[in-house]
């Protein structure tokens, strides 16, 4: 079995010349089989300030109306994955800047309403996700890119969290490799009293959580990464993208 | 040799939820291997209006600030590409949203600066198109949906005209496929004296420019379209996206 390689980053990479390239240089020394997949940053949110639109947030989610997708649409799917893309492309590599819709590689449904209606945010349908596709793509060493926008099979675009989305990916793609997922954030890892935890079980993170040592931010992360490492993905890190090629660097999530 | 079909349509299709729905079902229905290209429509105009972003024109021609090019790639490469793609999935396609710095399917320069510096405007280098890649997706029968956003070497984004993205994609695929390239607008085909000129070749385009019949925004489009008969394109028709699948509709290019 091949090892391939997820990288999850923020949106905000490209916010910043000196971090964007940083970031593409390390991404493309990473050996072996890739796959990258970006968040959508503070872009989203300054571009719909400057028209107007408000920004409806309820239990602190945003809520996707129709001009709320067209922006994110425009902003992930559109300049931030180009961007990244063409980038990569600078660097001999063979990045393919794709979104859920394509291929229809990530089938979602739009999430259902409770007490809240989210509008237009896709729930990632994991076990109908077009692993043959990605794998013509990574066997042809192909360098998929993905946006955090997905479809249902009526052709509806949804907003989708990219977290989940590489998680999904990664579990997926586990049946087909030997699977690493990593996910870049601005911090070093996850912090205990300003201090990088360097490998985390799920009894700790039960443990850590109870005693409310975790930010609530870093909770549906890893969440996100336990049912990763549950559900067949070998490695998970989660760390800062500046630090992508240091050894040991991150919060390694392990096995009880 | 198998045959490629390559559809080109302006933006403006995604405007008009009937027209999109007509397209689609239309396109869908194509038979074999097929290709789309979209332009850009009105929807970049509009959203730099709205952002208060000045569209600055020189004889004729949009120059392509960085903000600009923001937009379009934006609204071309993110919003208008996967709008499309998502519908045509929800036909059973495997359609699949690029753009031309994606694999670098396109490169291109930056148009050379003359008296007037376009910005951000790309030249297709032609005989650099990645035929390779393209024969990778459509022998799998997957549907490359393009959005007319090029890129350099360097990484560097730019603005390229759809019809030459178009007749560049039928040139370069003429080695590997026989080739037909549908130029699909508002209009029902090259008009004279209102009327449809059922067939067209360079000797009659010369007399019909001469005696200033053809309306000027029509020459580019009519200069792509020989120049891809003459440089191994097997069929080209100009004629309404409405009539993607009536026989003998349009302007069909001959051969002197």
């Amino acid at each position: 079995m091949k090892t391939l390689t997820i990288v999850k980053i923020g949106g905000n990479v490209i916010d910043n010349e000196k971090s964007l390239k940083k970031f593409i240089s390390d991404f493309s020394k990473l050996k072996g089989l890739k796959m990258l997949v970006h968040g959508g940053g503070k872009l989203a949110t300054q571009l719909s300030e400057k028209l107007g639109i408000e920004i409806k947030m309820i239990e602190g989610r945003r809520i996707t109306y129709s001009e709320t997708l067209k922006i994110t649409t425009m902003v992930y799917a559109g300049w931030i994955n180009k961007t990244l893309t063409a980038r990569l492309n600078s660097k001999k590599m063979k990045a393919i800047g794709l979104c859920g819709a394509d291929l229809f590689l990530i089938p979602s449904e739009k999430r259902k309403k409770t007490k809240i209606d989210y509008g237009f945010v896709g729930d990632v349908l994991i076990n109908k996700i077009n692993t043959k596709n990605l794998a013509l793509f990574l066997n042809n060493n192909i360098v998929p890119v993905m946006a955090p926008i997905t479809s249902n099979a009526k052709g509806q675009l949804f907003n989708t969290n990219a977290d989940t989305i590489a998680s999904s990916l990664a579990i997926a793609l586990s049946k087909k490799y030997k699977t690493k997922l990593i996910y870049c954030f601005e911090k070093n890892g996850v912090l205990a009293n300003d201090k990088v935890i360097k490998t985390m079980n799920s009894n700790q993170y039960k443990i850590l959580k109870q005693n409310k040592i975790i930010n609530n931010g870093m909770i549906p992360k890893l969440d996100n990464a336990f049912s990763a490492l549950e559900n067949g993905v070998k490695e998970i890190i989660i760390g800062n993208s500046s630090q992508l090629n240091k050894q040991n660097a991150g919060t390694r999530i392990i096995y009880n």
